[in-house]
């Protein structure tokens, strides 16, 4: 990697936070210039505007954190048990970026402002959702899960609720909503998913 | 009511959508000039800052958001009856203050940042939360509700699956998630919440 490409890179790693936690408005220069330890036209020099950063820095943050919630798993053979590992990891691997879900904190940030990150968070829900939907028509396939399951109404409840449980974790500072979710969806793995078995 | 009083009431009503729209740092002093029609001197005569503003603008648009959402709840005899209607509402009265739900948005717009707005959504947070418990224990006292239902993590998981559904909602502009949770929800009622008639 070109030492110039290193040193973008390397922005985006560290504005990631910052936009994660204080959003788009929120995120001053002065608190990316103190992240980056670089002046302003040593920052912009590698991205065309606040904009074009941000947009880089959610596609890190959404990659990291999406890598640390699925890159174990296919090593798990039953579809039902992926899919409550997913929901374990979901819980359990929070802090990869800090600030809390960058999907959640970009779609909110973004819904009714910045087009260029609302479309960066689509994109990752809509590529979120659509692995999970793979996943689940696979199981379906393999005879997992029960025929009648819709993958695509079983993909985005379990992404509504457990990035609901997400805002109510960093409103309390608690793991309780979590955990409620979790063992909720557990139970509707298990009971109503999972295919009985022959 | 006073004339001084008059205005200031018509201030938070009208900076409430420019701060569930915008966020706290998104929300500029033109954006709530050109909402109330009044110069700076005229808004900040009655608020001691723009943090005292957002935080009566968040309180009123909470208000005006929980009562759509349980207003006629009341006339509806059966416990698991009355929730069902409420995730309906949920659903169905979305547009109070444009922006979509302002507990959502603060609370993900204050997690990090804004200490007094962040106390407004956890107590916003906290008291829709204790009216469902309330419900929910009403329910399981009239025997309407099986009596092993955890009142706290039921009342968790309806807002936790709910707030999540609104987020990918406000993301792709079509009703999908909302309907999944809101079917999931209710059947999840009928079937698992719902005591067996006698």
């Amino acid at each position: 990697m070109r030492k110039g490409e290193q040193t973008r890179q390397e922005i985006i790693r560290k504005a990631a936070p910052i936009f994660n936690q204080r959003g788009y408005d929120g995120a001053a220069l002065s608190d990316l210039m103190r992240a980056t330890g670089l002046e302003k036209g040593g920052i912009y020099r590698h991205f065309s505007s606040k904009e074009a950063l941000a947009a880089e820095a959610f596609d890190y943050a959404w990659r990291e954190t999406l890598d640390a919630r699925i890159h174990d798993l296919n090593t798990i053979p039953n579809t039902v048990d992926r899919l409550k590992q997913l929901v374990a990891n979901f819980v359990e691997r929070r802090g990869i970026i800090p600030g809390g879900c960058p999907l959640l904190n970009t779609a909110v940030d973004a819904d009714d402002g910045n087009s260029v990150l609302r479309e960066r968070a689509r994109k990752a829900l809509r590529g979120w959702r659509s692995y999970l939907i793979s996943m689940i028509r696979a199981g379906i396939k393999a005879q997992e899960i029960r025929p009648r399951i819709d993958a695509k109404k079983l993909a985005t409840l379990i992404i509504s609720s457990l990035e609901g449980a997400i805002m109510v974790y960093r409103l309390e500072r608690t793991e309780e909503a979590l955990r409620a979710v979790q063992a909720h969806l557990d139970s509707y793995l298990e009971t109503e998913v999972r295919a009985p078995s022959k």
